[in-house]
């Protein structure tokens, strides 16, 4: 099962490593992750997105708590949560086919970052499946290079 | 100086530990960083903001450039690229002071996420700059919690 993990951590040199150390020593690979500030500039948050077994998960995040710079650590998967990526994907377009992607991603509320001569940038944000569905969508033009955030969440309530 | 780094490494348990490491190993911290995916699920790339002294900061390039696992790494900061984050924002909101707040963020394109009972969730993408405008543009509302991925940047033109 995929898990979404919300960790607020102070923000220190070294605790990234010490994160992604526990993870890395089970064999347990991280889809994404995210590390940015807060509305409190001493504190970050990281969110890791994570596929596997869910014992081990679980030994994780027990392990993560006892981390002196962790100061909370949430699985958030099955909470209500607003849950986005941000999508950057710069793709083939000639005179012929860019309108047709223009239209396209406008359908999916994605904008355009950058025309080049022979490339248009689109930018996206959504949930994973409707991030999937752009990608497909512009497979077929030839995608030149492709840049994802990984997720960042949020409880849709005020508790937390 | 700001820094934008962009290293693709091979998608293994340990990447991102022995990359942070070599990060803090020198007291040097990361404002943010993004790993995530690539149109090649074998690799992943890693888009780090650093800022702190250049002189070190070449050295720590050069140590990364000698990982197994890094491919390439690129310090874009000074080429032009397109460079977004995503910023989700839970700002308090009554029924005096939503439609307020959401003709402000219609300004600045951002997105109403979520409204809840006393609160929006607020979605938004750009540059630094538009991020930190819309931020202080809803700090008197009263901000209750916030979440931002970091910079993606990629390259304006095809050559990479």
């Amino acid at each position: 099962m995929r898990h979404i993990l919300s960790v607020l951590v102070e923000n220190h040199p070294g605790v990234l490593r010490k994160v992604a150390g526990l993870f890395s020593r089970r064999g347990y690979n991280i889809d994404s992750l995210v590390v940015s500030e807060t509305e409190n500039e001493e504190i970050s948050r990281m969110t890791i997105a994570v596929q596997g077994d869910d014992d081990i998960l679980e030994q994780v995040i027990k392990q993560l708590s006892k981390l002196v710079d962790v100061i909370k650590i949430e699985d958030i998967s099955n909470r209500p949560i607003v849950n986005k990526q941000l999508l950057l994907i710069k793709v083939k377009a000639d005179i012929h086919t860019r309108i047709d992607i223009i239209t396209l991603m406008d359908v999916f509320r994605a904008r355009i970052a950058h025309i080049g001569r022979d490339s248009l940038i689109v930018e996206a944000t959504g949930e994973q499946s409707k991030i999937d569905a752009i990608i497909e969508t512009l497979k077929p033009f030839g995608i030149i290079e492709l840049a994802k955030t990984g997720t960042v969440a949020m409880l849709r309530e005020e508790e937390q």
